[in-house]
């Protein structure tokens, strides 16, 4: 176990202040050269030096023919060339000193005995230069805190709380996208690939020491090390979050990872009981994984499961409990104290049981600012669920009527919605318990992109919000089961 | 039952010509006047009479006094009025001759014993003069194939295929910019209320017999008129699937419908029967049904449930992997034929087992083209599954790189990705197998919108994927069964 992320055998890999490149050319149609564009485009600040053995340059920067002509060891050497030729690399970058590396290049187990061979001379190389090396067949890593990102795609979010350790790159690079989609981001992302040197307990090492990371994810096709794998869990569980998709578990899961890494996947019964020991919170997808990862990187940890359902009309009130009720939820019973202070904000038509039906209210104040004020201090209650509905259509015709000008609707529902999503949050702040939305407006919303902007995780349909809400409940409960 | 669409008492009220309206004014405050602004916004052609005691004018158009001054008994009477004169007003409609209405107005049985009394007075009037009532406590109907819309929403998106008969008028506001997303619409939705007069029942007969209706949806809190609902739905099932989502099952989604329209909903294990006994397709979310609504009504049934994942990286095509088999479906054994057709098409580090993987091939052509075919052609195979994948940023770089200027970078990567999509769904046109698509890229990416448009559905990860396809799967056993 590593006692701070300086320890960490990847800390100058996802820190890393230089880097040689091999592979990248000035052909855009080669992978190396997309990776050498991604890093330049990520804005990377350290030097890099292209090693090609023909061109002079290569997207503008000055390349050598050999890494040896370097003018320096740098921290890391990204190697994206034909599978023959990768050994005869490395053992170049352990003659010039290079302690770090990322073998990009597939080619090697993933297809067979002739590849496990060439494996296994990588290895050797690694340990006779005491070389750190994350692959083959990944795409390295991406730090949007040190602008490093070694994978094809740029990455399009901002800097987040998400550290992820993935058994595919895809989930790296896939995920820029669809993560920021929900205003979240990685603040460290591992593709490990075939794990001939690093691999996937090591990433968790790092990503349970690196202080952007509020939460971990991981994406699991087979555990190789499963003694490190529990220790490394349970030292970070009790402080961090660790969240888990395990693939590898059907039959069909399994023969398809095998075909991907190598890796092979255990019964699933053995993986779940080393999640359920260690704490880890098992994710039954990709998607509900990185759920998982907002409500408990974004939110306080609840007393318990008592969940009070905000909402302005029945339907999704309804869908909602139902949700909550199958993800092993409780609905909270309100107390008459409750009640009485409800009372002058639900209109004749509304309902004041659990879920509190507003039925269509047109009091954006009362709905945002005084009811979940009251919810949150109701003392049966955990957790605030809330329906989050605001037409965009309907807000505009609203302020045209008013005879607010087309030029200035924009800008007024703006406006309106930065107003409610920030009276939201505010209570967010003030209390320690957490607020979950569901919705079904489109990802980008206004409403939506305000209240989420403040911290409040939105999720669209009451299913997907419940069980990220059971997820962050089943956090609690390692919590306690831990003091 | 019904023998055509014109036997049902719905319709008038869903291809009404002409209607009368009350509760509009020209406040944009009351909830009446955004009713009518959204009938007015999606473009009815048929006459309307707004009756407005005080106003001469209501929203420019000429209105009424008293609904006896009406120049003509309009098809349908609108009513979004006080709780305490929707009954005068319903009698009054009655004497006029109108014969059919929507009451938008709740405060009738949801709201206990007296409003239970008023609603027993609405039946009654409704027995009295013959009259057909949606509602009350509901939002009406939305035909947009006829310009028609009576909720207080604008509907965002285009006719579709999705009929809906929902107890929720939320399920049917909430639904217009959510199904727009993936391209859908609804034919015709119908929110029923607390159905005094005309139920769910009625409306999924309307939709069974509609000739625009591809599937039906249902939102089910409780049914009351358990005979008529299974007759009703064993003779539809067999030419249109149903898909249902019932929210009274567990306690909590229980208690929450009984406060919304004062169903009665029954045991889980009930409903779950009836379902089965009649081959409704149930769903486990609003969300999930119209995941099963979408492949039901945009793909041919498949024979089997075999199913081959076609990727270009190993970690989706894992996920998908294992998502097939969570939903019951079976990955398909790739016969001699296949894996040699396939061979000239792999690259040497992709696998031609099942996942089919490209690794991020750059082959566009034959990931659209080749590859889809050869595997429709499989005879160990009901159904491919593909996983799309195409970063737009990557795009654009690509085409940047060979000198393309930014201004054409948008067109010629349009033009790409239709062409892409365009041989893709050449192949769903051919071939009697359904393809279902899936994706980690935001609702609105390029290449979703491209392939969606030509009727290939596609899923935000893989699991929404293999619940919606074996949803397919069912539905395809229902039919077999019934033959």
């Amino acid at each position: 176990m590593i006692k701070s992320i300086k320890e960490s055998p990847l800390y100058r890999i996802a820190n890393a202040r230089s880097m040689a490149f091999f592979g990248a050319s000035n052909n855009i149609a080669s992978m190396g050269t997309h990776l050498l564009m991604t890093v330049l485009a990520g804005g990377f600040k350290g030097k890099i030096y292209p090693v090609h053995r023909k061109e002079n340059r290569v997207q503008n920067l000055k390349a050598y023919v050999h890494v040896a002509d370097l003018p320096e060891a740098p921290d890391l050497a990204v190697i994206v060339l034909p599978t023959s030729v990768v050994n005869q690399a490395l053992e170049d970058c352990g003659r010039k000193g290079i302690k770090q590396a990322v073998v990009v290049s597939g080619g090697f187990k993933e297809v067979g005995d002739q590849g496990a061979e060439l494996e296994g001379a990588l290895k050797e190389i690694a340990a006779l230069y005491d070389m750190k090396i994350l692959g083959p067949n990944c795409l390295g890593v991406a730090n949007p805190h040190r602008n490093i990102n070694t994978t094809f795609v740029p990455n399009e979010g901002t800097p987040g709380f998400v550290g992820l350790s993935s058994q595919s790159g895809s989930f790296v690079t896939q995920m820029f996208e669809y993560l920021s989609g929900f205003g979240l981001g990685f603040s460290t992302a591992f593709s490990v690939g075939n794990e001939a040197v690093l691999d996937i307990v090591d990433c968790m090492e790092y990503l349970g020491k690196c202080p952007h990371t509020k939460v971990i994810a991981l994406y699991i096709e087979g555990i190789r090390r499963g003694r490190a794998f529990m220790e490394a869990a349970r030292a970070i569980v009790p402080h961090k979050p660790i969240v888990a998709y395990y693939v590898g578990g059907s039959k069909a899961g399994k023969a398809a990872g095998l075909s991907h890494t190598g890796a092979m996947a255990g019964p699933d019964e053995l993986y779940d009981g080393m999640f359920r020991q260690t704490g880890i919170i098992r994710a039954g997808s990709v998607e509900e994984m990185f759920d998982f990862c907002w409500v408990l990187g974004a939110l306080p940890t609840p007393e318990g499961n008592r969940v009070v359902i905000q909402t302005h009309s029945g339907g999704p009130g309804a869908a909602a409990a139902d949700a909550c009720g199958r993800a092993g939820l409780a609905l909270s019973t309100l107390s008459q104290e409750t009640l009485e202070k409800l009372g002058p904000f639900v209109p004749s038509t509304g309902s004041v049981g659990n879920p509190v039906d507003l039925t269509f209210t047109k009091d954006y104040h009362s709905f945002f600012s005084n009811i979940p004020q009251i919810l949150l201090a109701e003392e049966n209650a955990d957790i605030l669920m809330v329906y989050l509905m605001s037409p965009q259509s309907v807000v505009e015709r609203v302020l045209k009527g008013m005879g607010v000008s087309d030029e200035v609707v924009l800008e007024q529902g703006r406006i309106i919605y930065e107003s409610n999503a920030e009276q939201f949050s505010q209570h967010l702040k003030r209390q320690q318990k957490p607020i979950v939305g569901y919705t079904f407006h489109r990802p980008g919303a206004q409403i939506m992109n305000e209240v989420i902007k403040r911290g409040v995780p939105v999720f669209q349909g009451a299913e997907r919000a419940a069980r990220a809400t059971a997820a962050l409940v089943a956090y609690a409960k390692v919590l306690n089961r831990e003091t």
